[in-house]
């Protein structure tokens, strides 16, 4: 089958074995999308090897457990534990340190014709969502998995830092939840997105002296240095500041503010995918505006150069 | 009166005026400690000028508001709000942005013979609590603050990172509470202080591998750059980071691994002085193992040398 490696510091579409593991299920990928994360790993970040891709929507071809979901529509939870410890035992995979991870993390991924995970990582997708929406849902439960981690009232004052993939992603699926949220980007293209979805931009550069430090929590979704800056900022004393994007090596941080001001940063990485796949069941969030190119998978190298692009947000793959 | 100033760069003992604030309670010190912070601030940090100090116990000699407190016994808060802003409203006026605290910003301090405050900011000593217990309440409190911002259950496991004084402080006020407690330190000297007081301890260099990743809470106590690497690497996925310590500049981190562990960081400053009175009231606590030396007020500067000196803890000056 073909699939979208990384091997040797290089990029290629390989013709790749087809995943054959009878503990696992095998899913015929129907449309992949190319994250950030993808581009890190393209550069060298976490030192994988091996199939690109962790968004996706599918079929399930085989399933030798949950043979109910064979020829199903899926989704799936990239994090696959080990079965064995502590966390996997408390139904936390996502932080087994023993796990493989979809494309990422010692399992080839996506942006292929086939993938295999373990069957119980597969959820079903609700007829009235399209595949274009669905394979949004990784990327979404990401974004939402915020607010399961930082409880937030109706009062409660958020800002959004970062206009690209995730922190509209965020924007979005918080707007859809409550209408008293911030989205402060470099780019008016991108923030005109989430305006058109009804929720309050601003350009960095135009942020005002008086919203400083009044913001009970900031969400960091802009993967730059400046961005944790700009988060504290923004805070207010004993506010929290949620991290999500992931860096290549470590940033300064002004970590005397964070204790003189008592405030809370929180480490988030993904969310579960039911409240995501709920969200876009109701119908109330439209992601067709983050959708910037689609390639066949064959093309997946000039795919990959697509969404380095400034200015580029989505860019699918189909095999 | 005397009193122990930095200004233009220099620590000398001046013979500055008394203070004289009818909205303010004058209260004569009888004992003030030397902390980490007052080093900091001769070192410049801050860009604070004026008399050191917010560690003290003293007696009140003059109150227009709670008359009452006159001639007994005290402890000081020492933030003062400005008694207008939300944040005073809410009764929390160590987080107004326009507060003045004790010998550390706006205001004059303790390293002196009489120091002014808001009444309202003064606790009266219980009579069993000797004044060299008493003038340890405002660090008590900063240590004991991290149970208030992170609750603790009897099973949680928590590591201590520092044996200096704030680190000593944290496990000797946990350890009072509860026996699950480990602290990591540097000098065997400083550990015993904790061991004595029934805490386990174990130096840095003789961390076992098999407790990496596995303690639920840990409290960066250290105020070094590294203190806060070994933090990550001992606190498990989705566990806490309590970081205390204030550093001048900024230093690097490994944010990726706060997020990709979903760890939270939670900036601890000062805590209350209820329970950190009560606490010493309750007499299960004995801080003199923490006291290095004393010296007379006169001798100020010399005390501050004595304090910056390795492997010293407390250093008094009486007036």
């Amino acid at each position: 089958m073909k699939a979208l490696q990384f091997k040797n510091g290089a990029l290629h579409v390989a013709d790749a074995p087809t995943p054959s593991r009878p503990d696992e299920a095998l899913v015929r990928v129907l449309l992949s999308g190319i994250c950030n994360t993808d581009l890190e790993i393209a550069k060298g970040y976490a030192g994988f090897e091996g199939t690109l891709g962790h968004e996706f929507v599918g079929v399930v071809e085989k399933a030798s457990e949950r043979t109910d979901i064979v020829g199903k529509r899926v989704v799936g939870e990239i994090n696959a534990g080990c079965g064995k410890c502590a966390l996997c035992h408390a139904r936390d995979p996502r932080h087994c340190l023993e796990r493989t991870v979809l494309g990422i993390h010692g399992r080839d991924g996506s942006h292929a014709e086939f993938l295999s995970l373990p069957a119980e990582n597969l959820f079903v997708v609700p007829d009235e969502v399209a595949d274009e929406q669905a394979v949004f849902v990784e990327p979404l439960a990401a974004a939402y998995g915020i607010y399961e981690q930082v409880p937030l009232a109706h009062h409660t004052r958020v800002a959004i830092i970062g206009d690209g993939k995730l922190g509209l992603l965020t924007a979005l699926s918080y707007g859809a939840a409550s209408s008293n949220a911030l989205l402060v980007g470099k780019h008016e293209g991108k923030l005109a997105i989430a305006r058109d979805a009804g929720i309050a931009t601003c350009l960095l550069s135009e942020l005002d002296a008086s919203v400083l430090r009044t913001f009970d929590v900031v969400v960091e979704a802009s993967g730059s240095e400046s961005g944790f800056a700009t988060a504290l900022d923004l805070v207010r004393p004993r506010g929290k500041i949620v991290l999500k994007s992931t860096f290549s090596g470590e940033p300064k941080w002004a970590a005397s503010r964070v204790v003189v001001d008592e405030i809370t940063v929180v480490g988030s990485r993904c969310g579960r995918f039911e409240p995501a796949l709920k969200l876009l069941e109701r119908g109330k969030l439209d992601l067709t505006p983050l959708v910037s190119d689609e390639f066949p998978l064959a093309d997946g190298v000039a795919a990959m150069k697509r969404a380095a692009e400034p200015g580029v947000l989505k860019v699918f793959l189909r095999p």
